[in-house]
Order: structure tokens, then C-alpha cells, then sequence
């Protein structure tokens, strides 16, 4: 009678599916129940010094502190009033506090296995340089140093001394971000004859930081042009960019806060960038590839991403915002980059982000800036040692 | 290099798909451009007789002036200031206008095929009966009649006289309804273990209008009984109903304003239905099927609803409104009703909803309100003459 | 008792939102129930001549035969075994059907108000020419000419004769579009930072039709361009584009399938734009507009918008797909877009799009195309003709 | 010029909103940012035995091994060949583990200060009262016991001792369901006049595990009961349930896998529950509220909920997958869960499900299980020790 009809066997008697590989969390619930531990690499704990206890650095503080591979030896920060703070918040009872100026003590300490740099900017290369020099593993906060060719010697240090000197794209662990890769990777769009991205920052960066940062391609373009070469695989062989300054103190400084981007990729593949310093509705950064076989994007993802409401009268559906910002936006990244790191420390993963995929990703900064300054399309070479592009 | 090695073939080399049928704009579109008339029925064009010009009779009034099918003759409408507007308005110098104490012409003039009832409920029984016993069929908004037995009567003399007696349950026709009940019949959930309908109306009808309603069972939420039932295919065995009345004036009149009823189907369907009298947000009518093979859901269609904004600080996006009221939401149902009713009438379709339907509905609306006020379950039963149900 | 006491006044007692502009189908429905008509401009009906009876002619014969302000007399369309069916399709016994060759028969017809252009671009000039100098108002499909001077010289007769010569940018007409500019235009977003437009086309067009399309840009880019400067109220000072063809039919024609352009406005506006010949997905076009007080985009409109699915195991929930082409997406726009232009006939409505207008849109196509095949940005200059926007 | 005369004022020289709280991990990294400790309370760090490492024992496994705020004394869990790799997998060199013949050992440590019971529910009432009599106090998933009297000892138990019983609600702890409450609560719909509940669980629960779960309604429909009474703040005066078991293993062991009840709540409030065993498209559970100033809706939270993909030919968009289960739809929920109880230990918050609200949320799911059974409305009073409700 009716749908009765339809009648299907029961699912006691038929194969189920079983969880999808989307569900992250379960994946990681699974692994927590089935107990599963990696058979490749060690399981050494981690000897690891902290630079920076600002935003970054609280951050990464946060995946440090409760994590049974690591073993937190050192922060390296230069506020000492925070210091008895920190020990009392995070409960970490057993850390060295110390200034910058004592900073060469982590390096010769024999425990230290690895250095977190999420210090300011002007610091970077001589922690990266004095912990490669003493044979320790880095991560560090982009940028690797204050210019392309110091950074480039850094990397050329990382690689003499077979040390690692991981530059934290952390876009590249957010697990949107990975999926959508990976379908991209597995041909699901066919040749990408179009990605685009979009960036629009919040809250508004100080001018303190910005006066300091490098101007928009390098400060924070750069991780989404990082983000468009590692979904592609290649690098844009022409640039053409504008940008804008509409705000007034950041015209002052000679920096922009609007900026647009094509970019021609040698498979034909073009890339359209585009970035606003500040949006008045919080973190919104959007990323789509498009190809013969069809679409795939990655929309804002929200918390309480449920939640609908009509309160208003005839308003229409209202969802709740957008993430404030990057440290709520990437919490997942940040825990994965951490975990990333550390995976390749004991030997079970291989580095995501080579020295010359960094170097590349700088290049293509500097050629986007060159063209919206001189209102030229600007075309890129790139030589063998581009080659090779990691996962 | 990169993605290019997932080029695919040329387009034109490939067989693309052709246009999906839910794109109905497009089928419409297409059968204009192939010029394809059916071949089925006779294409006699139709003498109508519109009775009552209020809300619904402006819809249907709306469907009639501009149809190539349809020689509208008369307009009955008791409120003879209207007239020169109407005429006016839709350009409709032909059409004669009458009172209905003059309605008897219209039953008399051969020409008249077909009348469309949509005058104030009490008018209903003598117009349907004065128009079938003259040899006319009949469109007509529901109820046919103030009560079970007269309506029965009706019903029974459109079989006699071999005349159709169409009641309007516009929302059959709604393109999401059919589109959902197309897949629910072809067993995409499988065996339906759960239907729910949820209907919240706006803007607030009247005092005056409630007051000659029938009671909230069977004004209005004997539309979603009829819908979940066309859905189904089947009548319930028991109902259990609850409802209040939060609006003091509704109290007033002994009506109420907030219901919600759980349905047993002899399949062992679970239906379950809630209504609600007035929502301040517009038009709220919601669907969903849920079988062993998953689930299908009908939620609110909007105007404009790609429209998506995010413009006050940090609230989240926000959508355009609901529908207003039924009018607009179901614009294209209504235009839909009125083209089924000529293809039955050019024989070209068999009616959608026959008398036992009609009755059968009025019945479980009964039933429904006989469990709210008593505070029992209410079991029924179903004769022989409502096996067959239609379309 | 419990949420009991946050109980409001009835709603019989209390001001009741209306209904929110944005139902324009209530909007209608209201003004069909208050039967008011405009008092402004005359209520002619208006004496019409088709010209083409192909796809956009299709939609157009729609809008115009079963509309009352509307005297159908003419269709001339070359294809004569069409002329039967047409007639016995719409019902439309009194039109006249007419061969291009006697075409003059329109012209001197002088109950012919104005003329609708839909056939192939190579005959537009010569219908356009013809029926200004014979005193005919023209409603024509984009283009107007072959190339940029015929054009200016069709819209220089029109300014002369006095006759209205409308530019049929369709999209201008669309609620969604309407809505976003309405919102935009009344300062929303504060000043216009960014205005992204994303188009991708379905079907694949014909090859044959792409030969004498005019490549990409002429032939449809064209519209997005019309639609960005509309929203803005002003025409871009600089211009930066690329294209590719990846379909080597494309390619052999010397046409491309693949586009984006950034475009920089006087103002500081940025403007993206991109475009794909073919969507494997069905008619996608988005668009969004950024300013310091936030974003409003326009997301693709879809057929069922409120059906969604969850019937194939673990794949998250489906919608229902896109439109599939023009004609059913901008279905009201083109309805819209007729209404507009008899109301411009009968004096109730200024036109829309003016000559300065159209040409201005043709310039940057030129402009994009250049720069696309020099890879150099253009630079734009606007005299005092362009000053003046319409609408 | 354009848009530009909707220039505004610097956001630098404008205030700025702050961070949403719904962005609840911004909240949580600006705590941490801040460093700033709860004032009130010790900050003692609490002795914890765990009893049960299944599924539950898991979820709560991981948010007690990384917490600075816990010392994990013991695991009890009787499948001694798991020990060794749990100790292995989290890293816990420190922990006894114990047989749950040995528990009385647990009891017996003083520096025990609570349990956590996540064993097979014909142990908890012997673990709760060795506890309770012991001194520690104690968090349970539900049942307390087996038999609605024992539970009621239990709870005597606790009070007479004034040591804390917590009653494992878990679902109090969703983010999106406190968010929804904490609007409810603050009168944004008014009044409810609807509340409704559907649950859809995934995936299918083994036999093994039904034929002890105590049938549908005290298995799992009691949490939902417990969500809607705890967001009202009321218990239902009436109750009106029906059931069915469509999977025949299901009815063969007498339970039900598909249920709908309707609630009647003293102030008026119409309450509906929908509840079936096993969703084929994953955990599926929904909840809104209606009153008269509107509506609130928790949806589906997604895993990658921004991503979308057409690459399916004309289908729609198609988005990510439900959560599959429990432990991955409240993760946060159950980490959120920990922390409250031991905010409770350490003084810093007021349990937030006492005694009366746990058996009165069991004496529902026993009403619903009789009128399901018997075909009949329920009738509900509440005495005096049920007046005061936690939040």
C-alpha cells in the first residue's frame, strides 16, 4: 500500500557506509578509539623553544602546552611582566622564561630539538640563523627574513646544514582548504581553466604593524598566492595587478588596501587574486576552481554554522557571522601546521613547504607589486631549481 | 604540467546533458521555441464564468485574461464599484459583470463551458449546484459547501451528472511539491517511515474572515492533510491532535491559533503536521520525506533568493525575506491549477483531485479537530469508495 | 511561567510590518487587487512588428502576445514553415507574417509603433535604419551594428529623429540585479570598493554561431560590462585583461573561452571580471560588491530553490541544479524588460539605456579585447558625451 | 563621483565592533591571549578516575589526558589487552590501571576527588554509590541506574551526602544549543508558542547494544526531552506519542526505531519530538523554536561546511556530508561537558542538571513510552520538588 512498496531490506542485512573521510572528527575520534599508533618514525618527544608570546605565539602556545609529543624547554620573550602570567595560565610549571638578549642559551642547549619563531618580523633571521647554525629545526612565522635575498641565504643554510626550516603557510593545513586540494589534485574539475580567491581581513591591523609588514603583497597576499600555486602545482608565468588605497593612513604610509590580481599560469590555467585589509563583517577569505567537468568551492566556514533565524519581521534568514578573524578561522590549521611539524621531526611526514616553493611564492609578491606600481603586466621566468613542487 | 594533465576532450567532441527538468522555466521555454501543441484533447477554447473577484479571484483573474485557452464571459462580483476598475485594469472590454442575484444568466447562457468559484464560502453550494445541473463544470475554492453532508451532496451530483466538480487544492500544483512527491513516488527514500509539514501563515487574517472560517482544521490545515496525503498515497488510521489559542481574540471566537497533529498511516507512516495562524516573518511552509534511503526536504522558496548580505557590522548573512503570503509564494501554482483545469476540460489530463479526495480530507481535518478537543487519539476507517485516489 | 512571561501584545492590538518590497510577485499581486493604474503617460495600445522568431525571439513572442497593452501585427521570420506553426502555437490569427524581403511593408504600416529586433545581427542595421526613418520606435537586441560606427551612427539618427532606439541589455532587468543596484545606489555599502562579476555560460553555444559572434568579449563579456558600470554609475579609467582557449574548436576560430579582466574606475572602484564560454553545471552568474560597510552579493538564482536531498548514503545535501540557460533565468527579466519598454512608449517611464550608454559598453569591450591580445593595460578616456548616465 | 559620494570616515577614526561571541573559539583564544584566570574558585587540580574506555570513555579520555586542570589516577576498564596500548597511544606513563573487580581501590584513594562513569549501564549504580559513599563526586552518562527508584536513591544518595552527581546531558554543551537557548531565554521569540525537536541517529546501533539500551525513548529520545524541557524551562503538562518498528530485527526485540510525540506544556507551549534510529545520510539532528516574534533554527552543523562543488553535470550544488556521529557532532559539546563539571569541582560554576531535572526528564520518557504503547494522551503533574529548574 502506498510508499509500503518501496519496502527496502534491512539495514541489519545490508553493507552500510561507513564514515565519511569529511567528518575530520570522527576520523580523529576513530583513531583515538582504535588506538592506533604510527609504526613509521620515531615517538622521541620533542625538545622545543617558543619565540614570541603574542597573537601567533599564543597560538601556537595553545597546541604546544597540551601536547604529549613536545616537550616545551623555553619561551623566549621579551615582555617580562607576561612571563608569571603565562606560567599561571597555561599551568606550565617547568619553563625557562627568557629574554631575547639571552636567547643564545636555547641554542646551546643540547635538549632543544626545534624553535618556534613567531617573534616580531626584524628578529627572524638571526633566530633562524642561530638555531640552524647549532643544529636545530625551525619553524618560522613568514617571513623567513626581512628581504628575498636574506631569506634565501637562510634557506640555503637549512639545506647545507640538512636542517629544517619550515615556513608556516598555515592556509595550507585548514582542512577546507586540503579537501578541496585534494579533489582539485584528483582530476574532479578536469584542467583548472580558473581559480579565484578572495581575501578580505579583519579586525583592521594597526598602522604600527602595517608600517612594519612589508605592504599588502608581501604581508598577507602572499599566503593566498601561496595557496593558489599549491592547489595548481605551478607558478604564473604574467602578473597584472592594481591596488588601491582608500583609507587615508594607509595611503600615508604608501601602502594599499585593495588590491586585484590576474595571473596566466603556463597550462593556460588564470588566476584571479583578490584582497581588501579590512572587512567590516569579520574574516571572510573564499576560494573557488572551475574546470571543464565543473566547480568546486570553499565558502566561509562559521561557527554556530547551524544557527538561522528570522527575529526581525520580514527580514529575510540571518546565520550568525563570519569568524572574527584568522586565529578563530585557522584554529584547526594552526593545531594541523603544529601537528605537520612535528610529524616531520620524527621522521613521519615529509615537509609541505620546501625553500624554494617559499622562495617562489616571494618572487611572485614582488612581481604583483611591481605591477600595480607600474601599471604593467609583468612576466615571470622560473628555472629549474622551481622544479619540484612538495605536498 | 600541473593540472593540465587532466585535460579532457573538446565539449563538442562529448555529449553534454541536456536541460535538467527541474529548470521548468526552461521546459516552458522549449516547448515555445519547438512550437509543439498536444495532440491529445480538442483545443476548443473555453467559455468561463468568474465568480467573486477578491484574493483569489484576482489570481485566477490574472490567469484567465491573458490565456489563448480562455473566453472569459462573465465576471459575478457583488461589489459593482469594482466593475469599470476591473475592466479597466485588465483591458477586458467583452466580459459582461453581473450581481450575483443575476447569476441565473450565467447558468443559462450555453456559451459558458466552465465556472470558477472563488466568491465567499456561503455562496459556494448554490453556485456549484445551479452550475452543474445547467451542464457546466466546475472549479471551485475550497470548501464546495459549509458542511460534510452538503459538500458529499455535491460531489455526488457532479458524478450524476458526469460533470467535473474540481477542488482547488492549489498547493498540488506548487513545481517544489510536485517535483518532491515525483521523487517520493518513484521510491528515492524508499518506504516514507516519516512525513512532517509545517505551515505558518501571514500576514494575520481578519476577525471577520475567521469568524466564517470553518475553525484553523479546516480552513487551512486541511491543505497540508490534502497535501500529505497526495504525497503518500494513503489515508490515516489515527490522528492525535493538539492546539491552542495564544491571540486572545482568536480565544474569543473559539478558534485557535497553534495546532499540531501526529498521524498513523496504515503503512506505518508516521506524519506529522504543525500550523501555526500567524507568522511575523511571512509565509512559512516547510516539507520533509524521510525514508531508509534518506530524505528529501521542501524548505521556503524566496524572492530574489540569491541575494545574500552581510552590511550591518558583525552580523552574519542575511538572505531576502520569506514569501509574503500565499499569493505570491504559490503565483505559479495557481497558474498551474488553472492550465490543469482547461486540460481537463480540452481532455487532454485527467482530473487531479477527485470527490472521495475532497471528502476524504474534509474527514481527517474532522478528526483532527475532534482529538484536539477531546484530548484522544481518533482511529479511522476507510471504505471502499476511497480506495482509488488519483494522479 | 517559564518563556510565558516574555508574552507580547495580540497582534491584533499592534502595527503589522507590510509586505517587504522584495516579493515583487505580491507587489503584483497587490496591484492587481487594488486595480490601479498608472496616471502618468497615455494607456495607446501600442502596435508592435517582431523581427526574428528564433531564441530570443521566442521569449520576446511570449511577453508580446498575450499582453494586453500590446497589438501584435507584424513577425517577419525567414524561416516560413515556421509561420503556421506559430500562429496555431500562441493562437494569434490576426498577425501579419512577412518575409525579411518585405520588410518595407512594416516600415510603411502606420499603425506600427515600434519594432522589435531579434533576428540575426548582419540584418540589425538595416531594420534599425529602416524603421527610424519611417518613424518607428526599435527595441533591439545587443548589437545594433556590425561595428562601433555603424552603431554610433544608429543611435545619432535616433537622437535626431527623435525616436526611442533601446539597447536590450536584459540583465538591467533582472529583480536580483535591481535589488543588489537599488542597495548599492542608496549608499549600502558606502563607496563601491570592489564589484565582482562572474559569468559562465550554458549551453555551449553553436561553433557556427560563434563565427559571427564578434568573440567573446562583443558577444557577451559585453553584458557584464554593462551590468558593472550600471551598478557603479561610471566607466573605467584603466583596464587590464587576459583570455585563453582551451577548446581548440574555440581556438581555431580565434576566439577564446576563458577571460578575466580587472578593470580601475575614477572613483578607485576595482572591478573583477570573469567569464567562461561553458559551464558543464548549468547558467552560473554571480556577482558582489564590496565597500567599507560591507558586501551584498547576488548569488546564482536556482528553479526549486528550496528542494534539498540527502539520498545517495554519506554525500552531503543536494540542491537542485542551476538554470540551465538565459532564457530561463532572466525569464521575468525579459518580461520585465518589455513591460519597461512600453512604458517608455507610453510616456510612463524614462529608457533605461541610452545611446552614450551602449556605446561606452562597446568601447571597453574593445578595450578589454586589446589588452587581452597585447598584454598591456589600456588606458580609458571619457568626453563630455558620456557624462550623463541613465536610469 | 559614482558611488564615491558614499565615501565614509577612516575605520581608523570610527569605533569598531568587537568580536562576536558566537566566534566562540575567538572567545577561547582571547582568554588565552589575555591570561586572565577565573578569580573565583580554586584552581586545585582534581584526582579523576575514569571508568570505562568504550566509546564514551574515549571522548572523555582525550579531554582529560591533555588537561592542565586534571591528574588522571586511574582507568578501570575490564578488556585488559586495551591497557597497554592506551598507555602507549595517549602517553599516560602515570596511570594505574584496574580491573573493575579492584574498584574499590578507586574508592578507597584519597586522592581520588571525582569519577567519571562511562561503563556499561548495569555498573553505574554500583560505581555511583561506592563513589558517592566514598566521598568522591561524580559524573554519569546516563542512566544513573537501571530502574527509575534506583536513579531516585542515587540522587537522595548525593543530596544527603552533598556530594556532586552530574547527569551526563551532553547535548546541553553544544555550542549552537546554548547559543539558541541563551536567545530564547532572553525572550527574542516571545513567548514559545512551538518547540521542535528531530533527531535521527547514525550510525545503526548494534543489536547487542538495544536489546540493554532500556528501548527508544529512555535510550535516546530522553536527551532530546531533556534539550526541550531545558530550553523552556517547563515539563509538559500532556503527552501524545506514537510509534513504529519498521526494521524487523528491531520489533523482534521489542523496541521501536521511528517515534513522534506532541507535548502539551502548562503555559501553553506546543512541543514536537521526532525521533528515528538510523539516518542512511548521517547524524541528523535539528531543532527550532517559534513564538510570536519569530524563529530560531539550529540546523545541521557540517565538517568543511564552506565547501561546495557542481562536478556532477546538471546537478546542483552539493555539500559536504553530515556529521557521522556523536562524537564528532559534539566533540565541543563533550569537551565543553568536562570542563563545566570540573568548573563544578574547583567551585567556579553551579551544576547544571541536578537531580529533579534528570528524573523528570526520565519520567517523560516514561509517559511518551506508555501513550505510545497504550494509544492514548498522557497526562503529567508535577509536585513541588520539581519547581526549581538549574540552567
Amino acid at each position: 500500500m502506498a510508499t509500503a512498496h518501496f519496502s527496502t531490506p534491512s539495514p541489519y542485512k545490508t553493507e552500510r557506509p561507513s564514515a565519511p573521510e569529511e567528518d575530520f572528527l570522527y576520523t580523529r575520534f576513530a583513531k583515538d578509539f582504535s588506538l592506533k599508533t604510527e609504526s613509521e618514525g620515531s615517538n622521541k618527544v620533542i625538545g622545543i623553544a617558543l619565540f614570541g608570546a603574542g597573537r601567533a605565539g599564543t597560538v601556537h602556545l595553545r597546541n604546544l602546552v597540551k601536547n604529549p609529543r613536545v616537550d616545551l624547554l623555553y619561551i623566549v620573550e621579551d615582555l617580562e611582566s607576561k612571563w608569571e602570567n603565562i606560567r599561571k595560565y597555561w599551568q606550565i610549571e617547568n619553563v625557562k622564561f627568557l629574554s631575547s638578549k639571552d636567547q643564545e642559551q636555547v641554542f646551546k642547549d643540547s635538549r632543544v630539538d626545534a624553535v618556534i619563531v613567531a617573534s616580531p618580523t626584524f628578529t627572524h633571521e638571526s633566530i633562524v640563523t642561530g638555531a640552524l647554525l647549532n643544529g636545530k629545526d625551525v619553524f618560522c612565522e613568514k617571513p623567513i627574513a626581512e628581504n628575498n635575498t636574506s631569506t634565501e641565504n637562510c634557506f640555503r643554510l637549512a639545506r647545507e646544514r640538512k636542517q629544517h626550516l619550515f615556513c608556516a603557510f598555515n592556509k595550507r593545513f585548514d582542512p577546507s582548504y586540503q579537501h578541496l586540494r585534494k579533489r582539485v589534485q584528483a582530476g574532479e574539475v578536469g584542467h583548472v581553466h580558473m581559480i579565484k580567491i578572495s581575501g578580505k581581513s579583519s579586525p583592521l591591523a594597526s598602522l604600527d604593524y602595517l608600517k612594519t609588514s612589508g605592504g599588502c603583497f608581501h604581508d598577507t597576499v602572499v599566503h593566498d598566492i601561496d595557496v593558489m600555486c599549491w592547489m595548481l602545482g605551478e607558478y604564473p608565468s604574467r602578473v597584472a595587478a592594481c591596488s588601491q588605497a582608500h583609507i587615508p593612513e594607509i595611503a600615508a604610509i604608501g601602502d594599499h588596501d585593495t588590491a586585484a590580481v590576474i595571473f596566466t599560469f603556463p597550462s593556460g590555467t588564470i588566476g584571479i587574486l583578490d584582497w581588501c585589509r579590512y572587512s567590516s563583517y569579520g574574516y571572510d577569505h573564499r576560494l573557488e576552481v572551475f574546470g571543464p567537468k565543473g566547480i568546486i568551492m570553499c565558502e566561509n566556514e562559521r561557527p554556530l554554522s547551524g544557527i538561522k533565524s528570522q527575529t526581525n519581521g520580514l527580514e529575510g534568514p540571518l546565520s550568525v557571522s563570519n569568524y572574527y578573524t584568522f586565529s578563530s578561522r585557522y584554529c584547526t590549521a594552526y593545531a594541523n601546521e603544529m601537528e605537520h611539524f612535528l610529524d616531520v621531526l620524527q621522521g613521519k611526514a615529509e615537509m609541505a613547504t620546501r625553500g624554494p616553493e617559499a622562495m617562489a611564492v616571494i618572487r611572485i609578491a614582488t612581481a604583483c607589486e611591481k605591477s600595480a606600481r607600474t601599471g604593467r603586466f609583468v612576466d615571470m621566468e622560473w628555472g629549474p631549481e622551481f622544479d619540484e613542487r612538495g605536498s
